[in-house]
Order: C-alpha cells, then sequence, then structure tokens
C-alpha cells in the first residue's frame, strides 16, 4: 500500500486506528478452543467486527511462532483474511546483516505479503536497506519505544544528544516517508514534539495506548501531522475486550470507542 | 545445555566450532531439488559429515522463514536431527516488550528446544530479561556486530565510551556467566580484547571468520580465556564448499580444516 492510499483510507474512514492481533490461546475465549484452529477463528471474528472502525491491523509475530508450524498457519490465514484496503504490519522486531535481512525481507513481503514490517536499528544501515527495496513495502523502525528498558540505551546521551534521536536523524537518510515509517511509544509522549522537529512527515506507529497506560489525546497534540502521520496501536483493550460468546461484540465496542475519540481529531 | 557440559564438549572434541546453517534454496547443490524437503535433506547430510568436529549449529532463522510453514517445518526437523550433544543456537535476534519477548522464549526454548537464541539489546532489560529464566537456556545478545552498520550506532560514544560497552556492562548483571552469552563480531578483533575486559568469563559467540574475512588467530589471541570462552561460527565457507554430489565431504573438509586449526589452540 502506498503513502496516498493510506492517507485517503484514514480520511474516508476518519480513523487512525491499527488493532493488534496478540492472539494468545490462554486468552482467547474458551468456546473457541474446540475447532480446529482457535486463533484464526478469534482473529476472524475480530476483523469482522472491526474492519470498518481501523485502517491496519499487526499481527505480532511471537504469539504465532509460539505455536510453531500450527502457529505459522494461523498467521498466513489470518494475513490471507483482513481485507486489501487495510494496512498489514508484522510486528516482527527483525534486523540481522544484509544478505539475512533480506530473507527477512522475502519472508514477510514475498511469502507472507504483509505491507511492512517492524525492524530494529541497533545493527545499521546495511541491517535495514534491504527491507526498504520493495514497492509500496515500508520499514517501520524501532526509533523510540514504550517499555521501562527503553532508558537503558535509547536515552543515553551523545554530544549533547540521546541515541533515539541519533537512530531519527541518520536513519531518515536510508530511506524517505514513502517507504518509512518510526515506532514511537505513547507512553513517551513528551517525546514526541522533539521527535516531530527531527521527522515531521513520517507516519508514526505508535503503541502503548490502552493496556500500556498511553494516552490518545497526548499523542495527538504532540505527534499529528497535516497528513494525520499516525497509525495509533491498541492490542489487549481491544481483542480481550470480552471472554465470552459476545467477545466480538465487546471488541467492535472498545474499537467504536477509539475511533470516535480519533475522528474528533480529523478536521 | 549447561556451561560444565559445553566446556566438556569443547574440550573432548578439540574444538569450539559452530556450523551455521544458513541454508538457502537457490544454494544448495540441485540434485537435492527433487527430494520432497530438499533443505532438510541438505542439513541432514551436512550434519552427518560434520557432527563430530563442532560443538554447535546455527540456525539461521530467516533463511527458514522466508519458506514460509514449509521453512518452519525443515526448522523444526533440522532441530530435531541434531545430535543432543551438541549446543543448539536460534540466530534469531529477537527481542520486543516482556510478554512479548516471552513469548519467544517460548517459541524457541519450549515449543522448538533451542539450548540458546540470539537477543537483541535495544529495547532494554525487560526485553531480554523474559529469555534468562529458564533452566539451562541461553540468551546470546548482540554486543558489537561485524557488519559495516555497526558503525552507525554501536560505536557512538556516550560518556567517553561506545554504545556497545554499555551495552556489555549494564547487560552483564542481568544475568550471569551461565545463562548469558554475547555476540561479537570477528572482523573487530582490535575490540576483542576491551571488551574481555568487561566480561572475562563470559562465552563469546563469533561469527564473521570464514566469508566475512575474520581471522580465527586474531580471535583466539584476543578473546579466549581459560576455558576457552569462545564459539566460533562459519556458515557459508563450510556448508557451501561444495555443489556437487560431493557436496558433504566437502562441508567436512572445511570444518575439519578448522577444527585442526582450533585443537592447536587448546593446549
Amino acid at each position: 500500500m502506498d503513502r496516498e492510499k493510506l492517507i485517503n483510507e484514514i480520511q474516508s474512514k476518519q480513523t487512525f486506528l491499527c488493532i493488534g492481533l496478540d492472539s494468545d490461546i490462554n486468552k482467547i475465549p474458551t468456546h473457541l478452543l474446540e475447532l480446529d484452529d482457535p486463533i484464526f477463528e478469534f482473529n476472524k471474528a475480530i476483523i469482522d467486527a472491526t474492519k470498518d472502525l481501523c485502517i491496519a491491523y499487526k499481527i505480532n509475530t511471537a504469539f504465532y511462532e509460539s505455536n510453531g508450524i500450527k502457529g505459522w498457519n494461523s498467521m498466513q490465514k489470518t494475513l490471507d483474511y483482513i481485507p486489501h484496503d487495510i494496512f498489514t504490519i508484522a510486528d516482527a522486531k527483525r534486523g540481522d546483516i544484509g544478505n539475512t535481512s533480506k530473507m527477512y525481507a522475502k519472508a514477510f513481503f514475498e511469502n507472507l505479503n504483509f505491507d511492512s514490517i517492524t525492524v530494529n536499528p541497533y545493527m545499521g544501515s546495511d541491517s535495514v536497506k534491504p527491507f526498504l527495496s520493495f514497492d509500496d513495502k515500508w520499514v517501520i523502525l524501532l526509533g523510540l519505544t514504550s517499555n521501562v528498558g527503553s532508558k537503558d540505551f535509547q536515552h543515553l546521551k551523545f554530544e549533547d544528544k540521546s541515541l533515539y534521536k541519533h537512530v531519527f536523524e541518520k536513519s531518515s537518510k536510508w530511506g524517505n516517508e514513502n517507504n518509512l515509517m518510526y515506532v514511537v511509544g505513547a507512553t513517551n509522549p513528551e517525546f514526541l514534539e522533539e521527535i516531530r522537529k527531527i521527522i515531521p512527515n513520517h507516519f508514526l506507529l505508535v503503541p502503548g495506548v490502552g493496556a500500556q497506560g498511553g494516552s490518545l489525546k497526548d499523542v495527538v497534540e504532540n505527534g499529528m501531522n497535516k497528513e494525520c502521520g499516525l497509525i495509533v496501536n491498541s492490542s489487549r483493550s481491544i481483542i480481550y475486550a470480552g471472554s465470552e460468546l459476545d467477545f466480538a461484540i465487546k471488541s467492535r465496542e472498545a474499537a467504536s470507542s477509539l475511533q470516535q475519540q480519533m475522528a474528533s481529531y480529523l478536521y
């Protein structure tokens, strides 16, 4: 999916919500467990209930890999089920030396046909660039994350500038606004404003709204640009909003509440 | 596998060689392509030909994921085929927020039963610790990598100390010598000596000897400690030593040459 199409979807659906399919066999409603592929059936119900309220689905690969071959199969079926006008994110946090990153790109962009993949910047330019050479595919680079451990290294200062700022400055030259986005944690809204000074136009994927405690209002005030420029993810607070037979209805209610807030910020 | 067992294997087999199974469907001998699972058949032949010459096999997950479900199946079969007295490494470069890292640990330590996994430090302590709570399982944390892009961030100086040194100093307190190793690229032997001042006793996984240009002698002189403390990986220069019917014999010759050099450094 290209940038223009993504912006159009945000405008027409009046939402910049991404729903994270962190689907855990130990947390999904128990009545699904008797089905052949409970994780896929769960995702299918969530997608059916929410697809008009979001512009992206994020598949957290860890939750699928933990089930081995069966999990990889659930992931593939889920991806195939997502409508083509919805942006898909492989939240895979990959990155390795060049020839290996090329293989990961092949795995997620060709074999699985995701629109985008999250990538870790620690190994530098040649670990990221192989992902940037695919038409209408995106790297979503870890910039500043929302977890406690982000303080360990991302906030270390080099020449009076934190590591994460070096990551934004340097990596923004590896790609452009049409193939590169960034992960910026919602629990750090005070940093969003500073990040926007470095990369005013890039899209940001913002996790951490909902279960992780981030506020949508703070994110919008500090991170929105004239084309929106935000994809805000919520996982657990939507997909686990209910745990009974009506779980999909509950997830729709949770997604709808966020979509309505988002619409109020879009014009 | 615990530390004592690993050291015993190095002593008794007189080798600290790890063979990287970066097995690529486009590079394996063409006569294997007519078989049902060419990648597994290739790995099986390499393992049969080299298992007395190495103490570890490293599976580069990217090469398996690029083949989707079929690739994941080849990976599982390969892992099951490796003899239990050989240390297994999932070269997966994972790492995410706590609940997700826990899922990755489950995927690689429980579902697949690897002895170890490579982990990226960028997200900090809570992204690494979930991997450290499994008995006789290991984190191999990216310290200093061997690729060109390592210069982008790993060598930035914070308070007169390179980022990679902060990574060694801080992370070595998250685990201990019995559950934590580090990746240190062989193309940077001049840094090995400095790294040994910070972590004298931890095992180091050293990729980059062979196709990537690193010298075994330099690695030994700067990185070996009294218990060896080194696992030196070679991938392409061993597994692709031949491309004909006798490819496994050629791979044995390449592995044997390295094993003999290694034996000369062990007492």
